[in-house]
């Protein structure tokens, strides 16, 4: 009896003190995605005022989220959507004005500093953004030395699903963040590895190992994940579009090739990136002439770089021509229609046309958005290799 | 002009985009370490009407922490706390009776199914935990098969700084979560690649490899991270206590010796764990009869298996005779004074002293909590190989 009372207890306390519940009231599971694709948010609660919840599916005005209410019957709050389109949807409660998680929801990515739960609805693209039952690659985090900066930095690799099992080489594609991202955004946001698994398994997308570096040179890892310890991440960094990186790219490419099985030459070498990693992807693919046969610029920031004091940005449009003499196999931009960036992207293109720069152009709905970035990487990764 | 208004642009509306203020408050980082070791938190808010912390420094009545009133001046709320004792703290903040995240602050670790924000106190042990400037192991998470329940799994691998860039081989360690926990909790919450990091740099560690499986059988990979996509983990799953993940655990050895370059032998092998962890490792370090030369017991549910009907569990008394015939380097016990497994840990000291086998115990402090989990790590580790 000693003993099966122990058992209990074990049950019982550890439950206690593993969630800490320290109110009566229990979190409530939240949300739930109902079959119509519907959603519905709950909240158990008998002391607030107002419970709102902000989504991505909901209006904006001035790039303003309208929040929407939870109805309280006894002490149930909740709010049902309208039916969702498939995505991996970003929402957070607003508890009597003060922007914070859904606390029946542990699922939680950060976007520079703000923390949005997360959920899914299935379909379309969205059916590569999940896990599905198919072979899975590796994810490595992993540390370098880049001797261009002294400075140790971490990045993250995928590699395919049989690579550990095989001692072929593999096509490489280098993918990059955007401001205020980092060597986690496209794993976490933009569900990289889930996307390159499902591809992968379809015979749509070549094996390739991917490799996400950090693009910020003053930061030696994601926040929280280097010395500098945890500290809230700002949008923009000192040193982010200023040559920097670009001129330190080849210690990570020569990391990377040291390290990794990695078929050599242009043609097995890729380079994309969102935004600022547009940028990135865009000169350095003109700095490093000859090494990259596949350029993707994801609503790429095309800024111009007069004020820039870099050899990186040097005869931009001479560098830009001897990369078309040099040819390559595929030069991509996507933009949505309402990105801010539009304009930039059309000056861009005015500037690769008139010197018969040939690429392939894809223009979306939307905005300056991972929604977009998300799409774009499973438009391009079936173009690679 | 128009180029610079663009760049311009770029800064304000992507941070306006990325950061979603959707409020005119914006949000005030959260907490400030001060010099002396309090902590102060804050918060922006004029509509709420009671802000309220609870952290695992506050005294708790029948395991309920007591919360304590942020105080607000203007529109800022604010509490600063006694001088804090060296630790991964962790706290959530209650607003207007909801038990949610500090939206000044983006560092969160799950438990279960609950998000808690973080921060750290150095000195003493905690030094171990943050990131310092010392070489960095690499973290892998790789999926495997294990035939024994016909179930690709995924698990978490820390290779030591220096094992890409030799040809040695390297001992192994088996590092087992508790109930709830998954293949991230050593790392996420126990810390185990920083204390690797900092104790190998320290001379006091061996450069190993450790490996942490995922011990809920019913479960391919963390909540999240398999097939079943986003749901809410519970404390106890099925099928956790009853043998399965022991009679399975060959599948992950199988995988780690093709994979890794591992020191074979039981001189180069170890398994430790926490909780049920604990409980799976004294079973494990039983049932594959002479294949671990070190086993760490952490809070070890040490808990009765007589309603069990697994093979595993035949023959304990005599398997652990073996065991200790067999001899074997280590046999360490750690448990708090006031964990709720204090009485069975002492039962089973003394199924051990009846049978002449020998252990090295050491009495903490505390209960049953992570707190001590990252001590004991840094206790056994340097014991081992």
């Amino acid at each position: 009896m000693k003993h099966i009372c122990s058992a209990l207890l074990f049950f019982v306390v550890c439950s206690l003190t593993a969630q800490e519940a320290i109110f009566s009231a229990a979190a409530v599971n939240s949300p739930k995605v109902n079959a119509d694709n519907t959603v519905t948010f709950y909240l158990k609660n008998n002391t607030a005022s107002k419970i709102q919840l902000v989504g991505d599916w909901l209006p904006k005005t001035d790039n303003v989220t309208i929040p929407v209410d939870l109805v309280k019957t006894n002490d149930l709050w909740k709010y049902t959507t309208k039916a969702l389109s498939p995505e991996l949807h970003t929402y957070n409660f607003v508890i009597d004005g003060v922007k914070t998680t859904d606390p029946g929801n542990p699922f939680v990515i950060r976007d520079v500093s703000s923390l949005m739960n997360v959920f899914f609805i299935k379909g379309g693209n969205a059916d590569y953004y999940v896990v599905n039952d198919v072979p899975h690659g590796t994810i490595t985090k992993q540390w370098y030395y880049s001797e261009s900066l002294d400075m140790n930095r971490r990045l993250s690799v995928y590699t395919p699903p049989g690579y550990e099992n095989s001692k072929n080489d593999y096509p490489v594609l280098y993918l990059l963040h955007g401001a205020g991202g980092d060597e986690e955004a496209w794993l976490a946001l933009g569900r990289a590895s889930q996307i390159l698994d499902n591809l992968i398994a379809e015979g749509k997308v070549k094996p390739m190992v991917v490799v996400m570096p950090n693009g910020n040179v003053i930061q030696q890892a994601a926040p929280g994940e280097g010395v500098k310890g945890y500290y809230t991440p700002q949008f923009m960094m000192p040193k982010t579009m200023e040559g920097t990186f670009e001129a330190s790219f080849k210690d990570i490419m020569a990391f990377i090739e040291a390290n990794y099985r990695i078929k050599k030459g242009k043609k097995n070498t890729g380079i994309a990136g969102l935004s600022m990693g547009g940028y990135h992807s865009l000169h350095i693919s003109r700095y490093y002439e000859n090494t990259f046969d596949y350029v993707g610029l994801f609503s790429p920031a095309t800024l111009p770089t007069k004020d820039k004091h870099s050899d990186v940005y040097n005869n931009i449009e001479e560098t830009l021509k001897t990369q078309k003499e040099n040819k390559y196999q595929l030069y991509w931009i996507g933009i949505g229609k309402e990105d801010f960036l539009f304009k930039n992207v059309i000056d861009f293109r005015n500037t690769l046309d008139s010197i018969g720069m040939t690429y392939e152009y894809h223009e979306s709905e939307g905005g300056h958005e991972w929604k977009n970035w998300r799409d774009y990487l499973v438009l391009f990764l079936p173009k690679l290799f």
